[in-house]
């Protein structure tokens, strides 16, 4: 079960990046909900390689394939298959890689960890992997949709540039999917300026769900932001995760971190719409620390399978930063929290001795 | 099983803090590991309430009973039940607050997902509840350790006050448990001052495992990460988590932030131990954002359960920060991430078949 | 998790025959549950030793004590532990078998799996265990009362001593729980005859579920009856378990077993109120092979842990028929398989989008 | 998660009878596991449609494609996706049963549990879903296989007949798939009888795996006959399983029943190879009822989906008994177990602390 997350909305993705196809499985997705493939399309698209100047070049038309769970365009309570084919790998590329360990990527550990490993492409820790994520997140999203539930998500910090705004009507129409149209056009830069320097540069992507209802969330070991952060951080290069204010509340008093409410509700949000692991009914604000690519077409010491210095240089067709793709997977990995929550949640009130209300 | 963590070292934690009594449930421990009860006692007294000036007053013997899983000494394989008795919970110290939603706590959204709630003493929101994760943690951190594997704990923040060294050494000789001696007195004016003024401050954490073998951790969705940040954010009063080189790593250039590997091993560890999920064989790192506690004895704008405007001031018996209570705490939760996956890698290399290194 | 079952209604006993106590963890229990302490001990006396004269003399009182999880008599929704202290151990007996492997009994297989064991009154794998179960399954009829659902269980064959008819209120009114008063009376014959000869015997349990609505159970594998065959199958000494027909459905040709519908519903029950692992809404009928007690006191062959062959007659106070005291944890486990599919069923109707009954 | 299957070998299969393809995702298979394509198929093709004149002839050619997980031939230690397309549906034949319930089928329980449904050919509900256990189970056979453990199963009973002999190696030379060869054509006349008059019969299989070693098997909810019964019993058209003696053993006295044992081990086999819930060494020996199989083309009393009364014939291309095609589906789901069991105590044993066997 490596492979899968949540308990009841259960995500399974499978699939290799030079195999013959990626995909996912997911289960418990609830009877009667009308799905729109071009809905799931539409999220992995964005999640496309080659969609823009700063993305790899690699070109997958990644097509998906609903092969089951689906009957007239309607869930039917059974679990659903999604597939889309590897049409453009180019295994050839990694020959040269085939027995060494590039820097910062998972090849040294897949390699002690499992003794045999795919060697093309990452395998299974390429970015590839996460298509599955973003097919089940575009259904998680569907399904919260239908309870007024919507997630944003988009790039707020590259390298030291941060985004000011949060616009998200903004995000989507500039390639560094920032919510800041005036930041987003240095982030470019400074993404443009790295790989001139065959390098690479990181950054921070934030995802907001909105409508979330106050209650959702299992203490004490499934909280809501153990649950988001577990998904989060299970997204490739991730080195960190924060809720609401997060690192920057541990500078604030007591006073001032407590959100206050009145009769209107909460007057702040510094909890990230979060407390004691459950929804309080206001937005629900994460963050994610996203490393800069591993893959550079730069010379890079590290050894090989046999132990000996070598030196290393990725080329090949790769993001000089990846915010902009991880975006949508961000979006996927929280809505699957969040479905699961809500899942959870309605087994909850549904169990609930009709008399509770009572007393 | 939402009090429930780890696949196969599972533990379950149960009880609230005006309760009878807290404890846990730890399922899947080997058979055959000698256990001290006095390795157990000794983390929960490093946990207990009173064991210092700058944390609260609550006076709890906290001694821990075993009541199963052990013979002579020595586990069985079977679940272990670890019970400590509630003896100074003053819920009357709560009647003033049972109907009133304290800023920063839990009890709105208790009463909003359960419909009832145990105010006393935040019920199982409590920290108290986190008795039961040390004495998990003691037992974890005994099995860690027959393989190597050691786990130390700090502050490394408090308010704005960083340490500038990791002497872990030290951190058990202050009180505010910091691994830099000179910043822990600053850290320990910075709380005093605070609590003068009725408020409380926040601080950062940091956990490492030495020792930990390369090969742990199960990607794609329960990398050796994810799963340390879903226990180390389920702990209380966190906000944030962060592996190796965390936020800071997204200032970088992949030039930088990627570990260079030389036939000596890694020349750096931003990766803070981990890639593509599994462990690299470096020291695991992780730091988490603790927020300012949430009970300060100071009015704050609040609403009652009927939704009417209220005043709330938290008097009683509180910390001023937290973050030296929650050291023992994090430790003990990155124990169990760790210790699940080690069982977790023990099945995965046991289970290969004979042959599969000749290949 | 492997003293747990259940995904969302889960339950998890620890404890040893002879250890300080046994007991049990409840997890998922709604809110709002009025839980009346006198049904948990009802039950508990149901399944206590000395209890008549066809059960064994070992005397414990088994109080059960609660220590967490209900608020003013009302579930909260966290975890729920119930201990019951071991009173009446006499370990000394159990020191002539310390070394040996008694027939029919778990000792030789827990020492090979774990290495190590608790020889005393069978450790772990003593009926003992069966206790939380049954307090575990007090709360879940108690929730599953709330929706009109009711579960009845007796004993309807002793050796070849069949009961002819199914009159419930009768089970409790004798000694062997046998919904046939007069077939009762010739299995308690059965019994003692078997005891004055130092022998036992086995039987078959019956249990049934009323007013299971329509829907509940979760294919393809999480099926209302491979649950309940989990469950059942899970307690000390069952070697079968069937779901109505069951093995006699073999010998009918289709036309008989499959059972028809008429505007007023299932003309019969062959099914046992499941198709497809879903229940029909007609009775959930199941029934378990309770084999012979594996303590006699009559000379058998067998090896102690030296593989040296000896004589072992297990003396002391032992049930010569077990399937009394099965009846109240049977009913226990349908229970518990019951409230998981209950709170899952819950999940789906509840999360179902609204307009999902339009189409 | 109802579609899967296995705490540690994770069984997901996922498609419908008429959809595009169905198939399975296994996860948790060791890495270095050398696996061949034509294994998979074997089985597979003892699964088939068609493959004699006693089973359906729906045409399928039930071709398997390899999707993920495998690199040169061996295992990666990542998910491995089988998908086989469908083919040869004939969903026009189920137009006229589209808003009618077929008794003994799972028509009217999903309709009741899901609101919405696949009516053609039975859709999820259909054995055709059992192709995907029976590829995956193929994977846990090989996997077994290393450590010398395989498993066989056959037909024992149909309707009153019953097999007087275990000779395994008869049992695939006969296409009822029984170890009688004698009884095997009494059993085939019966099933041509029962066709003849558009009725169909029942019958037992049973299912052995040899050379498990003494210890698989976690007790006490995961005990190792809980999960195969759990697992056999989520078979369509599985309404009981037995252990060893099973049944009969209730007609024992303890004496009997219980295995004594010598220095040369057991001297019988009561217990089918399990004790306590965990493997003795012996043999493991499960016997499972099998209902006639549901379609026939008879008139027979129902109702439709608006709740009138209808007479129901099921036309078409059926299984007079799905005995011999449930017999490989019997191995595969015990193989299932099974191997999740062994990668438990592979856990178990690995993590065992180094010290443990000097005590």
């Amino acid at each position: 079960m490596s492979s899968s997350i949540g308990r009841l909305f259960t995500v399974t993705t499978w699939g290799e990046s030079h195999g013959p196809a990626v995909g996912v499985v997911v289960d418990g997705v609830p009877s009667g909900l009308r799905l729109d493939p071009a809905l799931l399309q539409r999220d992995l698209d964005r999640r496309r390689p080659g969609q823009s100047s700063i993305t790899t070049q690699r070109s997958e038309a990644d097509q998906v394939e609903i092969l089951s769970g689906l009957f007239e365009g309607v869930t039917t309570g059974t679990p659903i298959c999604l597939l889309v084919r590897n049409t453009d790998a180019k295994s050839r590329d990694y020959d040269a890689l085939k027995d060494v360990f590039r820097p910062g990527h998972a090849d040294f550990t897949y390699a002690a960890k499992y003794g045999v490993r795919d060697h093309r492409g990452s395998g299974r820790a390429s970015g590839r992997e996460t298509l599955g994520r973003v097919a089940a997140g575009a259904i998680a999203k569907a399904l919260l949709a239908t309870r007024g539930v919507s997630i944003v998500a988009g790039t707020v910090a590259v390298a030291d540039i941060e985004a000011a705004r949060r616009d998200w009507d903004v995000a989507e129409t500039n390639p560094v999917r920032c919510p800041d149209a005036e930041a987003a056009v240095r982030m470019i830069a400074a993404i443009e300026a790295a790989r001139a320097e065959s390098d690479s540069v990181g950054g921070i992507v934030e995802v907001v769900a909105r409508g979330v209802p106050a209650g959702w969330g299992d203490p004490t070991m499934d909280k809501l932001d153990a649950s988001l952060a577990a998904a989060l951080l299970s997204i490739p290069a991730i080195k960190g995760v924060e809720i609401g204010s997060g690192f920057a509340a541990t500078r604030l008093r007591g006073s001032q971190s407590n959100d206050a409410m009145g009769v209107d509700g909460f007057r702040s949000n510094h909890a990230g719409g979060i407390l004691g692991g459950i929804s309080t009914g206001q937005d629900v604000v994460a963050r994610i620390a996203v490393k800069p690519a591993s893959s550079i077409a730069r010379a890079q010491d590290s050894v090989n399978v046999a132990g000996e210095a070598v030196t290393v240089k990725v080329e090949g067709r790769h993001d000089p930063c990846i915010c902009p793709r991880v975006v949508p997977v961000a979006e996927a990995m929280a809505a699957l929290a969040l479905a699961d929550a809500f899942l959870r949640q309605c087994a909850l009130e549904g169990a609930r001795p009709p008399s509770a209300d009572e007393g």
